[in-house]
């Protein structure tokens, strides 16, 4: 811990370019790691198995598995990672307000509840 | 520009550990470079400047001078810096709730509005 500043703290936990895009893809459906991997940021696989395993350490995402052999991982929303909406919904409106040519997200989406 | 993503997008400009922070220093009345460097997070010089480079490139913050020699400034956070305050305040309220020990932000801060 950098301090007890809240945003320092969320920041040593979401604080890097990919985990918060693995996140909106959770909440857009996602489950499997290969469905994380057809976005079109195209998240490298090894950048992927990283933040989804310090997802994980963080208690944002759960995995179970959904095959043996070999060995698949469904990912689902903790109520922690569920509560980052917000961070999402609010990071989408300054977006759209400031950078120019960014999509307009679903309604469902920025209408949504945690 | 990763993808149209409003997300991907404000992370590309802001998804690093240090910018929100220098950006939270702002809107707490920081100007001066030695101001930002007293923050409890311990920031370092060369990443300090760094980050106050993106931030000027990228449009969140502007400089004075306000000292020829040796030459120094204030920073000053734009129209669009600003708009990032709902992010700020989302970021509290998710670690206040799912971080322990975490400050809990002044309410004048949780209560202003862009």
């Amino acid at each position: 811990m950098r301090s007890g500043c809240p945003i320092a703290n969320t920041l040593d936990i979401v604080g890097d370019r990919w985990t918060l895009v693995v996140l909106r893809d959770l909440f857009t459906g996602k489950v499997k790691f290969s469905d994380f991997l057809t976005s079109p940021e195209g998240i490298a696989t090894n950048v992927l198995t990283s933040r989804l395993q310090m997802m994980e350490a963080s208690g944002l995402v759960e995995k179970t598995t959904y095959q043996q052999r070999p060995k698949r991982y469904a990912y689902s929303l903790t109520p922690k990672g569920r509560d980052l909406l917000p961070v999402l919904q609010t990071m989408c409106r300054w977006a759209n307000k400031h950078v120019p040519g960014t999509w307009t997200p679903p309604d469902w989406f920025m209408s949504m509840k945690t």
